[in-house]
Formats: structure tokens, C-alpha cells, sequence
């Protein structure tokens, strides 16, 4: 089952010049920053209600993300839906003939499982799935109530990556 | 103050090919469709967590969405985000340089505001601005956990209207 829009994610040439539309000029915040090398892009997340705003740079030029960038400019990249059982969902796909691009869900190293669809089968939509281990939903649950209640009353929200990020793309350092 | 995501518009050819997708492979369910002359679209709106997936047909050739469309392809044509007050969000915006599609929220039937944001400011995002009026809110609010409890608990979803649009692209009556 679906359980939410978990992210949408938003290639960008560089996070330094759309960081201030989607921060000084909307309102959200930069929760959290992370450098994924196996997928060759930096990310910054904004969360919004339940769901977050992920905005990713390509820091490889040979990754499919700045491929994708290269070929279609800056825009939408993939949506993704937290499900509960991933397992289930992609056998349930495959028995409808959606074509998968992970037929079997990757692990990320915090033990979440992933995978993508082929965007042949949704009309061209890039759908991504995400199921969070038991330990780390509890615990990202807990953090993003902790982190949206802050938000609502207006308090600091940063962590320490996320402040360094944001100094580093507002004075290069 | 941006509250949530409202929705994600995803512009397909037409409604018949791509429900089997999201409804049947997928697993949402269709709470409700409309036809919108104004924008020559024809609405399916499916519930995923405090948000909403729309597939948009268009309905009119000279639409917005139908150049969309032919341009582009189908795909995600734009994301909208909930605001408590939409003439602040745009006077914001607008004091900061973003350009704007629309200066003042336009409003529809149901006493809704909205903007859309010109995508030249957003780095290539079509970026959507809803207000609902406080009576909708409550009233929209009630209905959506409603839908929500039906969900999550397996019972029956569709309103009429969503129920003879199933039936009319799926047996063609």
C-alpha cells in the first residue's frame, strides 16, 4: 500500500542558484544536505507537510542524474511513494506488465529499500519507491514530527550540515 | 506559510490509458473527477497521504495543457503547494524578484484562490499557489480524513461521479 508522496525530486544545475527561490523566496528549509557519490549528486532537503522537496546537483557528469539534466534541462526528476511492503508492490507491478527499471529493491546504506519504475509503463511519470526499515521509520518518524513542529513555531531548524551548506552557497565558505 | 503539498499535475493524453497505471498497478483509487472549461482539462484526482495526484486530459486544443502536452510530452506539468494566505506568499515573491504568471490569485467557483509562479523564476518547475477558503478548509479537511479512513481501512472510496468515470473508460459507457 501507498502510504504518502514521500519526495519530489528536482535536478538543478547547481544548488547554489535554486536555493533561494524554494528558501528566501518560499519559505521552506534546508533540513538536512547529503553527497551520494554512488549516484553522482548532492541533495538538499526541504520538507513540506509530510512529504519533502529534494533538489539534487549532479556531481558527476557521467550519472544518469546529469544525464537527465544535460538532456532536459533543469525541472521535475522522479516522484517517490513510500509503500509499505516494496516487495509486494513490485511483484503486484510486474503481474500488471508495468516495466521496472529494479525488479528487485536496492538497499540504501541506512537499510532502506528502493527501486525505480520504468517510465515507459506510467506515461513517461519517473516513479521511484521507498520502504523505510521498521527502526529507521520510527526514528525518521519521530525527528520529522520534532522537525515540522519547529517549523510551525518558527524555531531554529538547521542541523549542522545543513548550516554549513547554507553558508557555504550564501559566502563560498 | 506553505502547509503542504496540494497535488502534483501529471498531463497524460488521455485519462483512459494511464488510470490502469495508478489505479490497477499502482493501488490509489479515483475519489473524483471534473471537467474544467476554462483551462479544457478534464480532472482525476487521486488521494496519496495529505496530498493528491491530478492527471490532466485536455479537452480543448488551444489549452495551456494541450500545447503543454504536444511540446513536451506527457509528464508532470506542475506542483502545487497549499499557503495559509496567498496574497502574502505573492507580495513576498514578488518583492523578491520572482516573476509571476499571476499578480493576484485568481478564484474559482468554489471560492478557492490560486497563482501559478513563472517557471523562468523557479529554475524550470511550474509552481502552483492554492488558498481554500476557511469553509472549504473545514469542510475539505473533513472529507479528506474521511477518504483517508476509508482507505487505509479497505472500504469503498468513490463517489458517484469518480464511479461513472471508471466505468465509462473501462467498458466505454
Amino acid at each position: 500500500m501507498i502510504k504518502k508522496i514521500s519526495h519530489i525530486a528536482i535536478v538543478v544545475p547547481e544548488l547554489k542558484d535554486v536555493v533561494g527561490f524554494w528558501v528566501d523566496a518560499l519559505g521552506l528549509d534546508v533540513a538536512h544536505t547529503e553527497h551520494v557519490p554512488e549516484q553522482g549528486v548532492e541533495v538538499a532537503f526541504l520538507p513540506v507537510g509530510e512529504s519533502d522537496i529534494e533538489l539534487l546537483q549532479p556531481t558527476d557528469t557521467q550519472s544518469g542524474v546529469a544525464r537527465y539534466l544535460a538532456k532536459r534541462g533543469p525541472g521535475i526528476h522522479h516522484i517517490c511513494f513510500e509503500v509499505d511492503d516494496i516487495e509486494a508492490t513490485l511483484a503486484h507491478l510486474k503481474e500488471m506488465n508495468i516495466p521496472l527499471i529494479d525488479e528487485q529493491p536496492k538497499y540504501g546504506s541506512d537499510g532502506k529499500k528502493m527501486a525505480f519504475i520504468h517510465p515507459k509503463g506510467t506515461h513517461g511519470v519517473l516513479v521511484e519507491l521507498y520502504e523505510l526499515p521498521p527502526a529507521e521509520m520510527e526514528q525518521h518518524q519521530e525527528a520529522s514530527d520534532d522537525l515540522r513542529r519547529r517549523l510551525r513555531d518558527g524555531r531554529e531548524v538547521y542541523t549542522a550540515g545543513a548550516k554549513a551548506f547554507l553558508s557555504r552557497i550564501r559566502h563560498g565558505r
